[in-house]
């Protein structure tokens, strides 16, 4: 019994800022150890004007700086390696992945000029990692990007397998299907939670193998042998890449591929070997003219409607090298990811305008296990608590009930918030505290000093734009000296309010003499009945709300 | 022959503004006559910064505004009616419609106390309104909303059909099923040309009765007796509400209507005898309490995501009546419009994270026509001329496919771009022209004055903020009287950026140091000198690039 009441107890950290969504990080702590699983960066919803990225806050890593011993990532997609320059630079330890992973991680290093700065280690399936407390197994997965890792965590309060993202392909296009073995003998010896992918956890069924876009592609290129083939996809997505491959080799085409991302990873996956492209395949995009249209295919980046993406750039005719012609077919190779439905439609609509055909339904699986494959995972690793991560709340939801269905009990399932602490053993688990998370936007050089002031006066100006009131006093002489000035951008366009101007400036004048006759010399309640009887005047006459900034000099 | 030379051409001419969606608003001119179909606004595109509603520009209209007889209208949804107060005002014509059509029109022109300025006409199916060069008939359709007709439009040239927006239902709630009868026997007579909605022209199939969503209801509220039931749909769909309604009733709850436009639309379909709920039903929100949860439904709107709609408040703890509890089921009985995908599944989370359950897949059926539906009315209608409308340039090319395949020659399929003249006879047709058209925004009170310059300042001042820098010269003195002083907004935070602001004023001040010593008059020239030099500091040191707005000001 004593012995039993001294063992510590294994504390789960999500630290994935503020949304349940994107940037997945997540600490594992265990006595004096912490690990941490990915280090994903977001990308900004539609109220953070002018924001580049979201990072999450690591206040709780630097704090416990001595105990973090490592990252491990266990894939290559942005929502779990693209914070790490960021994070790194704070929290400097090693980075355990597999070896495409680490490839695509050292791009991105290089990149910020950090290279140097962050040590990387390469490992295998089946391979463990002895990191403090902790020893950690990578286990072999499937997903819509080569190289995934499930992990198995041990440590003294038992053992966690976090699936990363993943999928179930019995034929996958590289490399082997996951390690449904290796899962169920981890379960037989016990596994204490199991952190599982939730993102299609609303979805019935099973999700279809990857090599099923291949058949797509060839009854694609054999019906459209008089036309050229654009096909936009994931950049990430080599085993698609693949397959486009393997079909313009079988219907002797040329290939090109464009979009910066495209090439990036096409370069990485070539020299590791994780993509086969035969030799006088690839055309450089200045070639593509010493082709007939029929005889070549573009691979592109764009698929979510990305207005600077490649695709995008041909739809809207401002790409430099690539015309839309009407006997052009346009493959998207993808879903829209929720929120890119409209930009989606737009390029859809922009191609057709050009007479193009466009293709866009049936020719993408998802890289995400659906229900039954979760029933599977579960099966096998029989966990005594379920920890769904990775999806919005409502598939974490979806997925809390599958696991209710598979008979584990509502009081051993977790659905965490950022933050959260969950402590956990053999005999109880349960959120004994909360640590500071948080989003930490990046806009340009600067990391965090885009906070909810900036935001909010961004959305204030995109919304009514600014009036800017500018007077230059006399305060001793109790007189103007130059203005007001009336300016404003975002709000009407002057020409046509000329007078709605001449107005506003009588509506400031008779404030600012009001102030200099009553001798006051309180600035600020002449800024502030500035602001209130122009915004007035303006909101009577227009009914709307600009910014209203008065700038007053005294000489 | 010559008999038939001298016979006029039909023009069609859509007014729909810039893009293919939204804004339904169609010119048929034959000699001296134009009737209107339609007269539509759309919502403002994410581009759009505060922008309130797109109107069209009917400066055709305005310019031959002897020549317009009357707008008529196919159904009461704001893409077809909404920019009636606004297009009424300079073209005023009598409307004519169906009775809850107009009931819902004179709603609206009430609200923009133009109720007694516009005449109306309720014109039942079946009925002929003969008005200049045209007679236009009447034909009963189904839809989303009730009183929804197509229009036979006669003139010297031919027939044409427009469909409006429908769907074929053969058991709808309210009201009898399309007038199938009548699209054939004036198809036999020989018809020009038909004009069908595309909407769902992607679509294979045939689209469900709007009544099988009953039972959806039905079995709903069977499994759910222990829960308030929380119901959100379209304001408009009033076969919707009476299928809530026959369900309340046979359970024996309560029911409270929610959200602005819901009760509008409630209020004025009861009153008409279009939607029938019992006595003692329909209960105020203030008597909420008064119940048990599991004898109470709200009908709310919000079933889109809108911010501002009841459900959404409801969701993010804002609507001051009601307080979701965990043990209250939602049901969005409805699609998300492209576009909302996004907005629907954040509410869809908030109500999740609130631990209630949320249903929202198969309650919902669509109003429009999918494939085959469509198929039988070109059957029925046997066109010489195809002309597909209402959609996203996606869904005409979808049904320009399906007109096809019936054997209608490319050549007679025409897809319009607005403005476009279409001339057409039984002999031949084209486009011949090309009229003025063009977005009209409305931002409060302001139509029309929110033009390019406008929203382009306003998406810069939403991507990066602003700088303002003001000074005051004595140009004659060739001294700084006051300032330079630096305001920004939306920029970064001052606080954390003081050492920012203070070079920013060093580099300013340089500029207007060599602008005196140089005794310059060019008072341009200085302002450019200022934003430049601000501008490449600016973005030398953060990599963003603020609007930068220089005031200066002589005594």
């Amino acid at each position: 019994m004593k012995k039993k009441q001294s063992k510590s107890r294994l504390k789960i950290i999500p630290l994935g800022g503020l949304e349940q969504i994107g940037m997945n990080i997540t600490a594992f702590e265990y006595e004096d150890s912490i690990i941490v699983v990915d280090c994903g960066l977001s990308f900004p919803n539609d109220q953070m004007y002018g924001v580049d990225l979201v990072i999450p806050d690591v206040t709780y890593l630097k704090e416990n700086l001595d105990k973090v011993k490592g990252f491990f990532i266990t894939h290559g997609h942005e929502d779990h390696i693209g914070a790490i320059p960021y994070v790194l630079r704070e929290v400097n330890v090693p980075i355990y992945a597999t070896k495409l992973t680490i490839a695509i991680i050292e791009h991105k290093l290089e990149e910020h000029n950090m290279l140097k700065k962050v040590k990387r280690k390469v490992v295998k399936y089946g391979q463990n990692i002895n990191l403090g407390a902790f020893h950690v197994e990578f286990i072999r997965t499937n997903h819509s990007i080569q190289d995934a890792a499930a992990l198995a965590i041990y440590s003294g309060a038992g053992i966690v397998v976090h699936t990363g993202d993943f999928k179930v392909d019995y034929t996958p296009v590289y490399g082997d299907a996951i390690d449904l073995q290796r899962f169920g003998e981890i379960g037989k010896k016990g596994v204490l939670a199991l952190m599982c992918d939730s993102t299609n956890a609303e979805r019935p069924g099973f999700t279809m193998s990857e090599r099923t876009v291949g058949n797509t592609f060839d009854n694609i290129f054999r019906e459209h042998q008089n036309n050229r083939l654009i096909i936009a996809t994931f950049a990430s997505n080599v085993d698609r890449v693949q397959q486009i491959i393997n079909s313009v080799n079988k219907y002797g085409r040329k290939v090109v591929v464009e979009g910066r991302s495209m090439v990036t990873i096409i370069t990485i996956a070539s020299k590791l070997g994780y993509l086969n492209i035969p030799d006088n395949t690839l055309i450089d995009i200045e070639q593509l003219k010493n082709y007939p249209d029929e005889q070549t295919v573009i691979i592109t980046t764009g698929s979510q409607g990305e207005s600077m993406a490649a695709l995008s750039r041909m739809a809207n005719s401002t790409h430099r090298k690539v015309t839309i012609k009407p006997k052009d077919t346009i493959i998207f190779s993808s879903n829209p990811i929720p929120g890119n439905e409209k930009a989606v439609s737009d390029v859809i609509n922009d191609l057709a305008m050009k007479g193009a055909e466009v293709i866009f339904q049936d020719v993408h699986v998802s890289g995400h296990a659906c229900q039954e494959d979760i029933k599977l995972i579960y099966s096998l690793v029989k966990p005594k608590y379920a920890i769904p991560v990775h999806g919005e709340y409502r598939h974490l939801i979806a997925q809390a009930k599958v696991a209710e269905q598979l008979g584990i009990s509502k009081d051993n399932i977790f659905i965490l918030s950022s933050g959260d602490v969950l402590e956990l053993d053999d005999e109880k688990a349960g959120v004994t505290g909360h640590v500071q998370v948080g989003d930490i936007l990046v806009d340009g050089l600067g990391v965090g000093d885009v906070g909810n002031v900036v935001l909010r006066d961004r959305q204030h100006l995109a919304q009514e734009g600014i009036i800017i009131v500018t007077v230059t006093l006399d305060m001793e002489a109790r007189i103007v000296m130059a203005g007001p000035e009336i300016v404003s951008r975002g709000f009407v366009y002057v020409r046509g309010s000329a007078s709605l101007m001449d107005e506003a400036r009588q509506v400031v004048q008779i404030v600012i003499e009001r102030f200099l006759d009553k001798n006051s010399m309180e600035w600020n309640k002449l800024k502030t009945d500035i602001k209130d009887a122009l915004g007035d005047f303006v909101w009577k006459e227009t009914k709307r709300r600009p910014m209203v900034i008065p700038i007053i000099m005294d000489i």
